[in-house]
């Protein structure tokens, strides 16, 4: 590794971390994102290998991060001061990693897909693409107008299932469901339960922004109306729940043996 | 209901509702909690009537929420920035309204608790009560590290739960589980597939802590342990996605007509 220390606003690396970690714009432009903290570079490296380059606060312990590097990993050093404004805000691990995204193939296999509609809360997007990675899902596509799933925000919450997990942004939804050879489910209040429907073999699975829900047009593209009955005046889920609940009704369906 | 314009930040009013927006202290203290947007007033309001006052940004439609009100409602109106100083930080609606916290009682039927160790995000908190509420779930008890969760964003996660579902902070959980007639089960990676388990009647579910689970006394107070089955390099789901899942596997067993 080429250990380096930075200590000016000038600086170049200073300047792209900084982009990287504030514009959406900028990590499509170059195609590079962060990953904050050991647990996602840890998981990043255990499926592509070392990333490009690490940013340490000045005197961080280097051990705990050295397995995940390689001699060309740049290790970049910076006062704390000028790491903060590097850092995502929340939480601060100190650690950071910036990588090149990640571009994974569009399985042929396609038993369990998940369409997005304009889901804009971060933490909800992580939350969702990490039960989707878990519960075997094969491809996920997402709106124009859901959350930057390569924000580091979104990173965090997906605790690692953006380097499993195949994700198409800015997806025509119409276009996707005529080509799908399966079931396709919208979620909406006035669906029928999701427990008593047959999830057996190739199902797509819609779901809405969490004000608002799904727009009609998109219902109109499914199959069939999916709901989670409800009691005691609760009216809808975190819709980060919604989808862990049906993606695992799928999952529990096909696999009588877990 | 009886209006008045407020635009001092030496007013009574004023500190009052900044107090409340901003200290979990203060709330316990006065027994008073923030509640944001039109929907938590109507839930509040479905069930324990008009509250004692609400907070409006100067010139507001009051239309809107006056159904909510009665006649000793106190409206108190600020001017744009003032509000913005009571106001939870994320996405302010313009409308709060201050209102009495509610005590709940504690049911005798018990035939699904939930016991929470030291969750930390407000966002998850509200989030796991909101499915709590929907499932069925009787009681919830908080160990005294979780969140506030008469704070702001607590109740914006668990938009109305809060008013349907008895909750009781600062629990010590081994005297509930020794007085607890069912199963208890502590969710943990080495335990079994909760699809696996007899989940009728009685049940206590434990869940820990977003990044470190539960303590191991406390996974010794349980019966047995279960955990939810993960493919694709993820290795644990979202707290509340996992407490959801676990919550509906149980509603779904004991509801076949669901």
């Amino acid at each position: 590794m080429k250990r380096q220390l930075i200590s000016s606003r000038g600086n170049q690396h200073f300047k792209h971390l900084k982009k990287l970690n504030e514009s959406p714009r900028y990590r499509h432009e170059v195609q590079q994102t962060i990953l904050d903290g050991i647990h996602l570079i840890e998981s990043y490296a255990e499926r592509f290998g070392s990333p490009d380059s690490v940013a340490l606060i000045q005197g961080s312990d280097i051990d705990k991060i050295a397995p995940y590097l390689n001699e060309d990993t740049q290790v970049l050093e910076f006062p704390a001061g000028l790491f903060s404004e590097i850092a995502p805000v929340i939480s601060p691990t100190g650690i950071l990693a910036s990588i090149n995204i990640p571009h994974l193939e569009t399985p042929e296999n396609q038993n369990c897909i998940l369409l997005l509609e304009d889901i804009q809360d971060p933490g909800n997007l992580g939350s969702i693409l990490r039960s989707a990675s878990a519960s075997g899902v094969d491809l996920v596509y997402l709106s124009d107008h859901c959350a930057d799933i390569w924000s580091p925000k979104v990173l965090r919450g997906g605790q690692g299932a953006h380097f499993y997990l195949p994700c198409i942004e800015n997806a025509v939804f119409s276009d996707i469901t005529k080509a799908f050879k399966g079931k396709i489910f919208a979620t909406e209040l006035t669906g029928k339960s999701v427990f008593k429907e047959n999830l057996k073999g190739p199902v797509a699975f819609i779901f809405g922004n969490e004000g608002n829900g799904l727009q009609s047009e998109t219902i109109g593209l499914a199959y069939d109306s999916i709901h989670i009955p409800m009691e005691k005046g609760i009216e809808s889920l975190n819709v980060s729940a919604a989808v862990s609940i049906c993606l695992y009704e799928k999952y529990r369906q096909e696999n009588s043996n877990v």
